[in-house]
């Protein structure tokens, strides 16, 4: 993974992605989910993250106020979907799924070994009554040889899509692209 | 526009897509702007929109506590650019831009002709710290006849993508689906 400039993480997540949370609890043990509910909130960047007390990860993000958004692209899908549909409180989801937890820079929460890209951010703020973390990247990385680059969208009724298309509208957006991108 | 069940909309904003927000001001003016920062918050369904008071429909959001949630497809997308470079401040976009302003049934801002889906919406609250308004959507509505259906999403460079391949894996979700998707 080579170091992304952090003013460019925010255009990770902008695109609405299916993206893979990874924690590590104060017992140490590394753990992961997947998730969508997740939003841009600046260019700095900055993120609200949605989950409460019923996501085993959400004791993890209150206590270590950490975490590392990693993004899954279209040969993640299989991946995504197994560490969604079971529960880090009875397994231990790296072991089980093979997965890779890569040291990150300045948390503690692994990098997903095998994603395209990912931030690793801090908890800024949780604002309880509506389940909303606040996350502020402090690093992020990237494999800019990753072969499938297509972003995740989750539809919510078990279909997923792909990034097809491409439109090039950089001209057309003018002054309200933020500087250095 | 046919009616859309209340419990399916948040499908529209699950996957990340290019959104235009519709408002009706005190003054009775329409106007309309171009998003992409939001996210679900759960199924009933309820959304996080993040915006400031840089935006002219700020003001509209936090006075009238009503919009519109329009979805964008790829077919939109040279209309979304348009909407979200320029102000309401200093232009009326449904005439300069010759937008259908459609009556809602429960808010007073307009459903965006044109457009395959939208989520009228009530501001529940607004965590002005972080420039997150709640949005509980309390109607929905689809055009099921229109043709160009793949959502667009926004890289934040000035590049979007399409909708492209589907998977499908419902069997896979198992318990993760909400009731009636």
């Amino acid at each position: 993974m080579k170091e992304l400039e952090l003013g460019r993480a925010f255009m990770l997540i902008e695109p609405g992605p299916v993206v893979m949370i990874s924690t590590r609890g104060q017992d140490g043990a590394a753990n992961v989910f997947t998730l969508t509910w997740i939003t841009v909130l600046d260019w700095s960047p900055r993120f609200a993250l949605c989950t409460g007390p019923w996501n085993y990860s959400w004791e993890a993000l209150v206590k270590t106020k950490e975490c590392v958004v990693n993004i899954a692209t279209a040969d993640m899908l299989d991946t995504a979907l197994k560490v969604g549909t079971c529960s880090g409180r009875n397994i231990d989801k790296f072991a089980k799924f093979s997965l890779e937890a890569l040291p990150a820079s300045l948390v503690s929460a692994p990098l997903l070994g095998g994603c395209m890209a990912a931030v690793e951010c801090r908890v800024a703020d949780h604002v309880a009554r509506h389940n909303l973390f606040i996350l502020e990247g402090i690093a992020a990385w990237h494999d800019p040889s990753h072969k499938d680059k297509r972003l995740l969208h989750a539809i919510g009724d078990g279909t997923f899509t792909a990034d097809g298309e491409v439109f090039h509208r950089r001209t057309e957006m003018g002054d309200k692209l933020p500087p250095g991108v």
